[in-house]
């Protein structure tokens, strides 16, 4: 891991992306020339490589960032996509492999010799490799242990051997200790004489001789204490630390709540074993919102956005069934009045209305809660009280947009008691609405469950059941 | 904006929240004894103050760091939020109101005299100010400017002539700088002469008389190089900088890409007049997938999870009225099939099906696409393959869990034709979800909105309208 200078992107990435999509297509252009006047079988990639435009792109590559070239492969198609990977020089694979997403490294790998991938893998750190070798061939992990010293094989063991939602599995090894018994001076002396020093360090860990945790030596304190001052002196004996089976979400908050940028990891003994940095952090807060999103909506998981189709309904196919079956309950409540829309068929218009703002309005609750969720705002103290809210907003919103819809239902069928039983439906489904938006996800978190999971299909799947049956019931019992 | 040196958390947020709220509750129980006994009109707080639990209540809120405090305060209902902040040391004022967020930091001022937010205030500096300007009553503005000298006015002044999304609007003026021709020892000893370095300084910047910027200086670099080096020697000359008037959340990306702690932010001429911190940038990158939440839901902004009922009424009722006219219009699609129904009941069953799951699976493609539109990773370039893409995706879904219906649709009804129009419905519908789950964030983005504003509304009102329409006219002309 190391920190980037990276340089001044003169242009933006959008345009760097377009630049190499078009070398990309000129190729292309000229390969499809080639290929027709030599036969179907002529190989595409010979062909290509020693055209002038191929030299371009690959000019283009090199000067690119690491973190960079990553979006590009992110944002292209899959045969873009391994055209280009083919171009990187082969020093940079680790670097842009531990850069891209999840899915998106799946189709590299795939695409990798392994002995392209062990020779990408030697030039990781412990912390790197164990989040790589759940993805990488069995044989080529094996292989790679072998490789490793001791220690590093220890360190990588230990890393897989955390969740990965644990601070264990995302804390990295790259720790600079002092001890407390020395001089600023000789601590100046000592990080003279590393050559560099790891990225996101901002602090020094202060250990005792048993490598147990003492406090941590800011690098601000360092550059303005007098060098004469003793560690001890300067140190802050009680820092901010974690254990390594900690949740790493609730360790990503506290980053965020104190201004972190590195912390100690520490064991039960309080014997340093690594450290969490801010980079990590980041990551992690921008995965959580991600996949609460993709939750709301019943997505799976992160979805590389040119997937193959199939690969696409797997990752979609399991709410969607879900929804199936809720719509197939919704539809059998209103089978259960076909008699009275037989004798009424404007009810058939009407009740998707009542279904329709009642799901838009759950959803709108649901969102809120589980958004206070995520931010640890919710606990079961308070639900009475939110439950209480939502129905206050709930009744306020049912009885102004009901009277509306209400008022039109009457226009439209001249029939005023159809009008209050809409007002009264639309009414009672947005309590429901509300309720359900509360509750729904307070449920999934007390057993255990993501409070955002396929929660936008289990809501509107009430108040499309319920939204009916509480229409066409009123309308059944006051109006036939 | 000091970087805190906090406490090991040893116990959770969550739980110091409860204790919190217990000893306030414990109050409240006393009070309403008071209350009961001495008439309605005892003064509840003077009753209050001297009582033995107040003094814990207080010795724990002043052992939170202010971080801490907010989450607290964020986490309460009103009234109970108002009790703790007037408890709460005034000279902390200044950090909780910054570290809360804006919906809670409005009712805190609210509830503050014009004299405590101008003592809260002067505390701050001048970008926080900045931030800050907007909600304070215009009073308390006009006497803190006068209060500044010209150098921090002019500050304030430049910071607020940026929009919120604008680098300008966040950058800093905490930056350390140096001159290129000086040695490392120099630099070491200068830093030193200063008591005490701003939070996130993991580099210097080097300027020259005119105050351009030539280069930055890492602390780590200068930390491992020998001190008789010169500055130009060291600093990296061509570092990634910013402009005021960039858009902030490219320059957050631009720090998670490139693994960022602070940066510079330039004028035109090439002259340093501030810095970006990594905090900011957590703070933003947080922001932006919250709103992204909330918009695709159609919620204004962030609303505070305990904020009065008639406000979330005001936050919510737009994209309500929204969805009302298009669910009204969903309803006179199914109007003009209202002889159709009469005719065949089961077509009243059997349509919200049709309709639902192409909401289900609309939002899902949506879902995706605002996702990758957040990342940039679509362009208008690769908008046909994704059409095409997800196009795929609905065919399959479609004949799938169509046919299945379909299926369904026969054994219920008896009607082969009735399972074949279903199985028809159903796929045409997911195929214009997918169409339009593509093309509506698309073409909000082309015309400059976000492309999540009320996405989830707009697809509904398309698939619902859209379900029916294809559902009942495909059985009115191969049914009836």
């Amino acid at each position: 891991m190391t920190e980037a200078e990276a340089k001044k992107p003169q242009e933006s990435l959008q345009d760097r992306l377009a630049q190499v999509v078009e070398l990309l297509q000129r190729h292309r252009l000229v390969e499809d020339l080639t290929h027709r006047q030599e036969g179907p079988h002529q190989d595409r990639v010979e062909g290509l490589v020693h055209r002038q435009n191929l030299a371009e792109l690959q000019r283009k590559l090199d000067d690119l960032h690491s973190a960079d070239v990553a979006y590009i492969l992110e944002a292209l198609p899959l045969e873009d996509r391994l055209a280009i990977w083919q171009l990187v020089k082969a020093d940079r694979d680790g670097d842009i492999l531990l850069e891209v997403s999840d899915a998106v490294r799946e189709t590299l790998l795939a695409d990798m010799e392994d002995h392209e991938i062990l020779a990408a893998a030697k030039e990781m750190d412990a912390d790197e490799l164990a989040d790589l070798a759940s993805e990488l061939p069995r044989d080529v992990v094996h292989e790679l242990m072998e490789t490793l010293d001791a220690q590093q094989r220890e360190r990588v063991r230990s890393a897989l051997s955390y969740e990965e939602e644990q601070v264990g599995a995302l804390m990295d090894f790259e720790m600079v200790t002092i001890r407390e018994d020395v001089s600023l001076e000789v601590v100046l002396r000592y990080l003279r004489r590393l050559k560099e020093l790891p990225g996101h360090t901002d602090k020094l860990f202060v250990v005792d001789y048993d490598g147990v945790l003492k406090g941590v030596l800011s690098i601000k304190r360092l550059l303005v204490n007098d060098p004469e001052k003793q560690v001890a002196e300067v140190m802050a004996s009680d820092p901010v630390s974690f254990h390594p089976d900690e949740d790493a979400y609730d360790a990503a908050q506290a980053f965020e709540r104190y201004d972190l940028i590195s912390a100690p990891v520490v064991d039960k003994n309080g014997k340093l074993i690594g450290r969490l940095t801010i980079d990590e952090m980041v990551d992690l807060i921008r995965e959580e919102s991600e996949s609460e999103v993709l939750n709301m909506a019943g997505l799976r998981e992160e979805e590389d956005i040119f997937a193959s189709v199939w690969k696409s309904v797997r990752n979609r196919w399991a709410w969607l069934a879900v929804n199936l079956v809720t719509a197939f309950m919704a539809s059998r409540v209103i089978g259960l009045f076909e008699g009275s829309i037989e004798k009424l068929v404007a009810l058939a218009a009407l009740m998707p209305i009542v279904a329709g703002i009642g799901g838009n309005s759950g959803n709108q609750t649901i969102t809120m809660i589980v958004r206070a969720m995520a931010l640890d705002q919710v606990s079961t103290g308070n639900t009475s009280r939110l439950i209480r809210k939502e129905l206050g907003v709930a009744l306020i919103n049912g009885l102004v947009w009901g009277g509306v819809i209400g008022i039109v239902a009457y226009g439209l069928y001249d029939s005023w008691s159809l009008g209050v039983v809409m007002t009264a439906a639309m009414t009672l489904n947005l309590l429901l609405a509300a309720l359900m938006g509360v509750l729904i996800p307070m449920t999934l978190m007390r057993i255990g469950r993501d409070p955002a999971m396929g929660a936008s299909v289990m809501i509107t799947a009430v108040t499309d059941s319920g939204g009916f049956f509480i229409f066409l019931g009123l309308a059944s019992l006051f109006l036939l």
